[in-house]
């Protein structure tokens, strides 16, 4: 509100130049050749291209180093990076940018995955691409069970799970349902851009400050870019304008650094909203279902196809196919499951990590087809789902218990809270008024990142202020907030004591990134223990000044107190005590590491360290007249584990359901032969106030998990999975007959499927 | 050289203010008014003044809090802080500072400590000044025996220390000397200026980069002063162009913080050199020696009185008296010893912590009369000493068993170094040459700070390095490089592996200073003790990856390795084995405090955590008809304990005896009527290259102390102690019956010495 606080797009530092891209106004194309001739004559213009590589590993990537600092032989959509420019101001670099001569060779391009796949398509990546390719920054490497290694052509990855026999199982079930489902890709719409300003303290130093929720992944990549050892970059964080998953893995910081090595002066860059579309999307989908079920609504087998639209670059698609095989059969325990998932590449801008994972684009596709079922067999939706949903205790697909399960909870809240239309049985032949309404429901599981360590050091000084030393970023999802609940109740001091420093991979200890809703359960618990131990040597040092037994000693109020007593001793004096002087420091350490998943090369065993269960119910009212829609109101249920700070978790739950109002509504990128023709806010809008119901409720429920800071699970991501789904069924209620398959659900898509033109799966609207 | 290097005048922040001062232009006199009407209308100018200090303790200091942040009732020397101005550039903070009208009322001032106790004298401060001095910055605080607490008119403090019974030790003496010695006050030059640079995150929240040795305890006193916890203000500390002391304790820091609250913009202030000069000054001082031997030349009884001239602030002059009163009688055992250390106010600039600690002024005053005895009982210098000196394992004045003793191997080498002058045994009546050359030596004892304490937290990566986390300053000393072979040196890896952050309160652990050459034995212990504990830990999870015990292994070129065999395991793959991936990171920590001193309120017990011995010889060539001399050659010789860095040693060795050249050859800062004379280095000259002999021998002796890191002591001020009186002692050798009293010993005060008319004690040259 004040402007005080600095994001990496305000920072400024002496003789610091600013950048420009250049990018490719072909979706693909051989680069043929870069004349900077004239551009090299705007005075101050530094200028990067592939070229100035030398050094480097030049391709870059968390699984596959698929992906150019700068172009090298091609481009491979629109918007490609081809040359940067750092000068002492954009007005030069724009006139240098303006001045690069670039000759392409245009090649045919192919924008639908299933397309991608024919033997017809043009490649995108050269074999030899992935030559050098181990991943540095994920925990997914080739080689893991499930996933089949290396690309093949534009098939980029791959992943199959399976459980029991689907043959068996659809044999012996007695109505079996198949359907294809598909949303657009979309945009993460953080409010701060993409920012990064970096510096080299010598030839091997590097220094970048840079809006990431990544900071050990960015580190761990610009050593293996630029060939030194990790310890030898450091990333700083300040506070990020919103993330979402789109400032995951490195995104502009490789390019900033080399050109910051090139200029021998630090190099800002900051997007401008039209890049920033143009960098990372949340992956476009098609998900084939197949599912069989008994009279009586059970559900024996699944077999699911997710074809993901990776764009030109894997980026994240490897772990997105790895970690969603085993839950794309939904919260549901089913007998025989088969699950392959694929990311494909395409001539467009890649697609990686968004809030949700990839998991919301296949909870659209069995959400939906859960109320098409139940309308099928005569169930109510809630009954179908209530009748095959997890439960506490239950063995998952993979084998392992589940602890934890909240989901029955959190449909049976949503279930109550928005409840069925009142409406007479017969609907059919009636003439149709012109505002309907209709009330959907939907639930979902995800899973979240394992393995994941995340290490803490905590700090107490003798004034009784506690430091807490963690590389989890505050994305505006009140991650300081939670870590200083912890801390200060784990000692038995006031929230105010406490601190939390902003990443510094200088400073602040490992963390595997601000993803997959997991800071809460892995930092949170990770200062949960390094400030025991440290309270454990507060009451020792006590113990002796006081001559009692530990035991006996309690902190409460910033003092600690003889119990059952009014013996008090204050942090400091008990400093004073040790160091003969209210000086030095405890420290406190503890890393915590989930285990399973991936670790061990199969999906057997533990999958995910906790899993997130949720669900979301709404009521619409259509326009039948112009097919425009409302929602009427809305609920959305989480399973939280224990509600640390219940205000926060409320705001995420209600921001994340926002964010799958949008993706439902109104979100969605439109390319024409790979042209974007809506990368910006004007064409492309997100969710305004306005599009929120006033009865919007959100729900809490606690079903807690035995490894998490007082049973606390991740809340992050949790209430956008089953929005659209619920809207979905919502329109379906609302408009007997109308399924549209395709996310979003514009106006005029319901008005074409009113008008018996269905939007097709898949297709992308005008 | 390349000026990568960022200090604190090299730091820019958007919207940053830059900052100018008022000093007051008398050295005594009421403020009675200060109009900042006409300087308010330059635009953009923000005008700090008395006015401004509500919600402040508005006086600070490390022992008594007799400083204002800028003048409130008085200014006391020429060049006390009237008013400050912030500006958006120099010139416009320049014509806002010319617009400030003060008016004043002189009152007559003192500028010669004796006379500033004499009962006419005028009081520099009011009793209520003291009112809430209770120390936050240092560990002496009124109370503490053998320190006379408050001020008492301008008789700042005094400490008194006695052993034995001196009445008795003169009346068993054969021969009594009683002599006065005196220094003039001197300036550190240190090459960058002072200067910070501060903001305010909110009200309560301070952030500080400054050219500071004392990051912790510039924290604690702007706490003081602006009623906030500690936690609330961040000191930062980038490299540090030189300090010698005077970057200890708050010098500019409160007035830049106050004047960027004032402001609500980030604030820096650079000092111009000029006003360095007026900022802290080594003490002037003047030592009365009343020393009693025997006829074979032992050592009996030596009475001391030690007056340092304080200046207008008591700054930390209290622990300058306390702290050498137990070693003013020199590096002898002498059974009856009585110390009387006094610090006075005068008009003058004040005077604070200089290389060496007040204590080469008495060094300069007991190794003079040394030569002085020895001449006139007829014994060689040497063996007068050798006589006298500790031994290890003797017993010290306070009780304490001395432990790495070198003084008498210092002064062997030094003797051999620079053997006597071969010359005929009647000089007396001998026409006088032009060109004469003497030779002389000088040993001494200085205690370190005790007790104090330091923190390390280190912290190791997958990749093998090492990141210490302390807060000791770089000043040029090379504290980063000896922190990082410790380090090393304790885990097994090699030297590049370490990275050895900078001073941030927030992130770097409490230290006791960069002071009293206590860093490598305090804050190089706790970094080997926190290395030691992560090796442990790295050896467990190695032992439980090969299977073997942990005493089997050993960690040798950033390896682990079975003894005895080829099986080695990489760091990488031994976290790898402990956390799945080479994710995570092991920290260790540790505290070192050193015990005794005045933590017992009382000078019997340790009095040192460690003992600086020393010794120097010089060899130098006198112009008999024009007073100047150059020195032929010179021997340093101090005892390190243990050499870490043998290189480094060597030049904190040759640069503290490069001072000593300096304060013995040319420096002295002149003033009349409180106005400052030579303010500038072409009126202040300090030695160049030119004024020190190539025949510079350093000598390194190895005495081990038992707690310092592979028994190491301090090394930084040792070097500077006995190279004044070497050099007196040399002039006197060289001119018979001339024996200068005073430093500097310009060639003038030996041109007057030679003519009969020799400097008087304390009297400042014209």
């Amino acid at each position: 509100m004040t402007g005080a606080v600095q994001y990496a797009v305000d920072l400024r530092m002496p003789g610091m130049l600013v950048a420009r891209a250049l990018r490719s106004h072909l979706p693909h194309a051989r680069v043929l050749s870069i004349d900077t001739t004239r551009a090299r004559e705007v005075p101050g213009a530094v200028i990067l291209t592939r070229d100035d590589l030398a050094g480097t590993r030049s391709r870059f990537g968390p699984v596959f180093k698929d992906q150019p600092v700068v172009a090298i032989d091609k481009v491979r959509f629109v918007g490609d990076l081809v040359a940067v420019v750092a000068a002492e101001d954009l007005d030069s670099a724009d006139e240098a940018i303006s001045l690069i001569e670039v000759e392409y060779e245009a090649l045919p391009a192919v924008f639908d995955p299933r397309e991608a796949l024919l033997p017809s398509a043009p490649i995108l990546h050269d074999p030899a691409d992935f030559v050098d390719g181990s991943g540095t920054a994920d925990t997914i490497q080739p080689g893991v069970e499930g996933f089949e290694g290396f690309p093949d052509g534009n098939l980029c990855c791959s992943a199959h799970f399976e459980s029991g026999d689907t043959a068996k199982g659809f044999a012996g079930a007695d109505r079996i349902f198949e359907d294809t489902y598909s949303c657009d890709p979309i945009q993460h719409a953080h409010l701060e851009p993409h920012a990064a300003l970096a510096y080299w303290e010598g030839p091997g130093s590097l220094v970048i400050h840079c809006s990431t929720q990544d900071p050990w992944v960015v580190r761990s990549e610009l050593a293996y870019i630029f060939k030194v050892e990790p310890s030898a970059v450091r990333v700083i964080v300040p506070s990020v304008g919103g993330g979402y998953g789109g400032k995951l893995y490195p995104r502009i910081e490789p390019v900033v650094a080399a050109l910051a090595r090139k200029a021998r002066r630090p190099v800002q860059w900051v997007l401008t909203r039209e890049e920033v579309f143009m960098t990372l999307t949340r992956h476009g989908a098609s998900v084939r279902l197949k599912t069989g079920v008994t009279r009586d609504g059970r559900l024996i087998a699944r077999q699911v196809e997710v074809v993901y639209d990776g764009g030109a670059y894997a980026e994240i698609s490897p772990r997105v196919v790895v970690q969603n095989a085993p839950v794309a059969a939904g919260p549901y325990r089913i007998p025989h499951v088969s699950v392959d998932c694929h990311a494909v590449y395409t001539n467009k801008p890649p697609a990686g990590a968004f809030r949700g994972f990839g998991v919301p684009q296949i909870v659209w596709a069995y959400e939906s087809q859960m109320d098409d079922m139940a309308h099928a067999l005569g169930v109510d939706p809630v009954e179908l789902r209530r009748k095959n949903l997890y439960q506490e205790g239950d063995a998952y697909l993979t084998g392992e218990r589940l602890d934890g399960v909240g989901v029955e909870q959190c449909l049976s809240a949503v279930a109550a809270a928005i409840p069925p239309i009142a409406r007479s049985g017969v609907r059919e032949g009636q003439p149709r008024q012109r505002l309907v309404r209709g009330r959907g429901l939907a639930c979902s599981i995800k899973s979240t990142m394992t393995p994941s360590n995340s290490v803490a050091s905590v700090r107490l000084d003798p004034d009784g202020s506690l430091q807490v030393l963690a590389s989890g970023v505050e994305i505006g999802q009140g991650y300081t907030t939670i870590l200083a609940q912890v801390a200060a109740d784990a000692l038995g001091v006031s929230l105010e004591r406490v601190r939390v420093l902003k990443p510094d991979t200088d400073v602040t200890p490992f963390d595997h990134g601000t993803k997959s809703s997991r800071l809460t359960f892995t930092v949170g618990e990770a200062v949960r223990r390094a400030t025991i131990d440290i309270r454990g040597q507060l009451l020792d040092m006590a113990a002796d000044k006081l001559e009692v037994a530990r035991d006996d000693l309690v902190i409460e109020h910033d003092q600690i107190r003889v119990r059952g007593t009014n013996v008090v001793l204050g942090i400091p004096d008990a400093f004073k005590a040790r160091f003969g002087l209210p000086v030095g420091n405890l420290y406190g350490d503890a890393v915590v590491q989930t285990t399973g998943g991936l670790a061990h090369g199969t999906y057997r065993g533990k999958d995910s360290a906790f899993w997130m269960w949720s669900a979301a119910a709404v009521e619409v009212e259509v326009d039948t007249q112009t097919g425009k829609w409302r929602l009427v109101r809305i609920a959305s249920a989480v399973d939280v584990g224990r509600a640390i700070n219940p205000v926060q978790c409320h705001l995420q739950n209600e921001g994340a359901a926002t964010m799958g109002i949008g993706a439902a509504l109104m979100e969605g990128l439109v390319h024409d032969g790979g042209q974007p023709l809506n990368s910006s806010f004007v064409s492309y809008p997100v969710p305004s106030m306005e599009d929120v119901p006033q009865d919007f409720q959100s729900v809490l429920v606690e079903a807690p998990h035995p490894d998490g800071p007082y049973g606390a699970k991740g809340v992050g991501e949790s209430g956008l999975l089953a929005v659209a789904p619920a809207i979905g069924n919502a329109l379906a209620d609302a408009l007997p007959g109308v399924r549209l398959r395709n996310l979003p659900m514009r106006p005029a898509d319901v008005f074409a499927a009113l008008s018996g033109a269905a939007t097709q799966p898949g297709e992308a609207p005008r």
